[in-house]
């Protein structure tokens, strides 16, 4: 199939269109605007809802309705926006509603700034509304793999009836790349929306959507049933990539776009002799705990490389089975690290070793 | 002095008055109501400012805004209120202002239900809003301690320039206990707020107010500054409190309500023979690390108890520099755990032991 | 063609989608709500656009972009929605769009009661909103009218480029009546809208839709071409109904259902020898003065009948150019005058004269 | 008492302070911007509540809020501003709350301009919001007046319990006048407001604050409740100046600014040996019919002089008793009209006659 050359928040939003996104309800913010103005033009098209809302969070109680009718719904925003929206997130995830939710991160906090970072770890993967609950949450580190996350992330939410977040940054949303949009992804093995409060209906009893449990028992009955899909999520579900970690020194872990210049430091690295691999989470919820197992035992210590200061660090220690010194390196403000950067980072920790 | 009996809710109303709350804003929603209710009649008789606003969002901007100008300021709300107000947190904490919020924790997620719960502890301690920002927050178990806290808090924000979290539950809101509000607090070297945007002065520059840096240089530049704060925070703020840890068999970790529980446990548990211990963490962000240093070489185990799905647990872990194996107790959905609970928990760990 | 039995409210929703109209914006109020559930069901199924938005502030200001970007647009609310629309609908008209706002109205002020009323004309003809502006207002008495009516209006809207407003009430908006949806009606002289900020294009200048002039000799220029508008409106575009008005004795004045009660008065004032004729505004604005110059000279008194305290008799004695005694007879706060009150009324005019 | 120098808006807002204004609740809009924030600097120094709300519509709720419990309560606005607190305004009169609402008008409709004008004479004098209710509502043409008449304004509001409008526009609101805030004004013969919601007692009955009334009888007695205040108002409290009426031989109609240029203008004719009067309604509703029986015979015909298209016309021509020819000159836009214009329409008047 032909690649299309298509700006990464344009692509993200045919994406969504062929995974069957039925409505898109969403608030302008920078750096994010390109995706929803690609909808605005196009859903009607194929006959679908989009709707720029009053707010973040209209927008967000907009999806958190059309999920409870059993539409395939969207939204995006950027860090101060998803933040806007962390009650609409907590009472959708409370509800057990499937949705997908992209994030191109932005500096902050409060406004920061309109450049890229990864400065939204933690309140993408911990919640960041209330109660016990977990977003799927896939960071991809190209077009192309942003494009086939996104239409995968339909059916990842909903299977297990939960929030996918989609964490990129404003370097994936701004950069254009050859994508393929036909290209295959995993069908998951979904069941009919008998949920769905989609209209009364003759032939079953009333659907009522909801995340109110005013009877404790049925409150923590309602909270280890949501528990069993977080449990499930990390069994089952981590991904990761390793790459080029066979005889590597060191490994770095870096997720998104920090990935895929770490990519290029390796490749420096290599030419002036020292091998170093990258642990790439691809899931940065559930976080791929796995592959500190599958780390060889050539490697000596790892490192971190993040756009912000050191937010996934904790999961890393963590998950650190093999108890190897925990380094970081990174920048912040909408600064993204250098190849070389990283390169001089990891030569220090090298070089640090004989001290 | 003599003890007023009060209810939590007004306790830490009348706490934030004797503190100096120049101004209170927010919006109703249980199990917080008398909190605000109580200001709502107190405050003007000190010429103090008191709105109900319009919405979460609203208020939270409001506190924003005073606190901009070199107010005093105060805000509360409950789980689903405070993720609401996640926006106006981060605004406030990249602005570098202070503020104090309390929490009055319910069941989550979503609406949840108004029973007691922990399940924010995450919400509370990782961010919740967007970027590298943390909140000083503060875990008491008692009325009395609450009130102390409170009355400290406004320092402390002033102090740090930054959001003081008071974390609670239903159950410190609601219960009743004497207190004495006149038990003197440490003072904090406060400067004069000669930054504030209180109106335009002959005498001083303009004051701007602001979290947005344009210049990923001068954002990097504002990110390493916050996080400053925050290593200040984490060195020589750390607060808890170590509870009958001499020769101790167990160690529970346990915050506000649960240890308050925890204690009828031990008292249980050393009828029984069994000595068991509480770390109790009062600051929960900055995480009492050193805590976990101090543990005498008697304890054997670590449990952690929660009314949430074990959201402490990772931090005890990333601490736990003892290596002690990590046990985990919780209820969840607005249900406390019993002191029996908390002693049958224990005895299965050291009968566990020896299988 | 076959007549179809329809409640009044979907017959207005199944009028306006064969109107062509594109898009419709509403927030819930009784008693129009079948108006929109309609909708919400129905314009998908023609790719039209439904949204329910976050407040009728939010939904009018929906019908204001879509109308600028050219867009066939209605919302429909009651009595105090359409109070908070007030300011969209004076920037609608400001800005010179078209539009369709259906009014049922119901008891007032303030949230009054569900029962019909026509307690809004005033606001509907006097503006509402700020400055010199006029909707052009209809007041269908049957549900054929009102379908007949509606699927002009969208015409009428655009060929003037002003808001038109429906005025009905309860009655009419939850009463069933067989309705033809295939009547033709009389269709306009409409010009392309190339004036519509529908987007970014090769072909034309830059289009801009604004009610802002700051400066005053241009929004004076802009206020007297709006009134070319409502003078040609007034001139040319007046509608009303004589009803039995050959050898008439007493003319009643009456509108939409009140003017269909009255109906049944002149029936039974006929069988006790008193001729009683209907002059029926069909426009509430402009107001059908001409009507006032064809009343014959038999008539010897005005009787004007509403669901108010009086609200249209200052425009009946402004119009009134025989000069006849003006008589009021009205029920309010949701109770509707039966035949009989008028008769009786009719009679004590007609009795009255002697005395 | 000696005068002071301040700019209309201060002295209204002062004025306020003065009548012992509880709260004010706002947002900002140009050309009363000075109001609010002149407020917001000194009603803490008095103890009263200042809160710039979040919304135009947010503000006219805590209006709301505060009048129903028995606060004397103010707020201030322009003319889109005002449209958007239309549904408040009618909720405040429907309760039968007392309330001050200044509008300082501006070119309109929409966003318009920030000139003076007095396009809003109808939104003022005929409801804007829904159902059967009007405002007391006064225009004041000088400082002064203003002040006296905000003064007064608040016993009027609590005597009527209903909302009371001080109609302005940009000219009185931005000119500089001395002014003597301590002039007597009339004090209203009030009762204790028994029927606020002013907390729970233990010595008087549930007091409910309320605009439904479900039940239409009930509707339709609190429709004819309120309508005896409306009648009280026109019978009672109609206000208005005659100026130089006598031996006049045009009578000009005008009030607020143009009734102050009108002044000019009739010093003008008076050389040129023209004896023009002036007839100032001070309130526009009730409109100053009274005024019109004591027309004396020499004026042979009126001139309304408005800034705006002419909006109060038919209130003149409904209460022209004497049937004299009515004619207009307005300008519209923020162009305030030059003595010399009204001069010069009052001399074609004069001269048309003899044609």
């Amino acid at each position: 199939m032909a690649k299309v050359l298509m700006k990464g928040n344009e692509a993200m939003a045919l994406a969504a269109i062929k995974a069957g996104c039925d409505a898109f309800y969403g608030y302008p913010i920078t750096p994010q605007n390109e995706l929803p103005e690609y909808l605005s033009k196009h859903m009607h098209e194929h006959g679908r809802a989009f709707v720029q809302a009053e707010s973040e969070v209209a927008a967000i109680n907009m999806v958190y309705g059309a999920a409870g009718a059993g539409a395939r719904v969207m939204t995006s925003s950027s860090s101060p926006g998803i933040a806007l929206k962390q009650e609409g997130i907590t009472y959708i995830a409370g509800a057990g509603l499937p949705a997908v939710i992209v994030n191109v991160m932005r500096g902050g906090p409060g406004l920061g700034g309109i450049q890229p970072s990864q400065a939204d770890y933690k309140q993408i993967t911990r919640g960041g509304g209330n109660g016990d609950y977990y977003l799927y949450s896939l960071a991809p580190e190209s077009l192309q793999e942003a494009v086939d996350l996104i239409k995968e992330s339909f059916d990842i939410a909903d299977y297990f009836r939960n929030p996918v977040m989609i964490a990129v940054d404003g370097l994936i949303g701004q950069m254009m790349e050859p994508v393929d949009f036909e290209r295959p992804t995993p069908k998951w093995d979904l069941k009919e929306k008998t949920w769905a409060a989609d209209g009364n209906r003759a032939n079953r009893e009333k659907n009522i959507i909801n995340s109110l449990y005013l009877d404790p028992n049925d409150l923590e009955n309602h909270n280890l049933k949501l528990k069993e899909k977080y449990d499930e999520m990390k069994k089952d579900h981590q991904r990761y990539e390793m790459i080029n970690m066979e005889n590597a020194d060191v490994a770095i872990v870096a997720f998104g776009s920090t990935s895929r210049i770490a990519r290029t430091s390796i490749e420096i690295l290599k030419e002036e002799g020292i091998n170093c691999g990258i642990i790439r989470p691809i899931t940065i919820y559930p976080f791929p705990s796995n592959a500190f197992a599958e780390v060889p035992d050539s490697v000596k210590d790892l490192l971190v490389v993040e756009m912000n200061l050191g937010q996934m660090v904790d999961d890393v220690k963590l998950h650190n089975v093999k108890r190897l010194p925990v380094h970081f390196y990174g920048r912040v403000g909408g600064i993204v690290p250098e190849a070389e950067e990283i390169v001089n980072k990891v030569k220090e920790i090298v070089g640090g070793r004989n001290e």
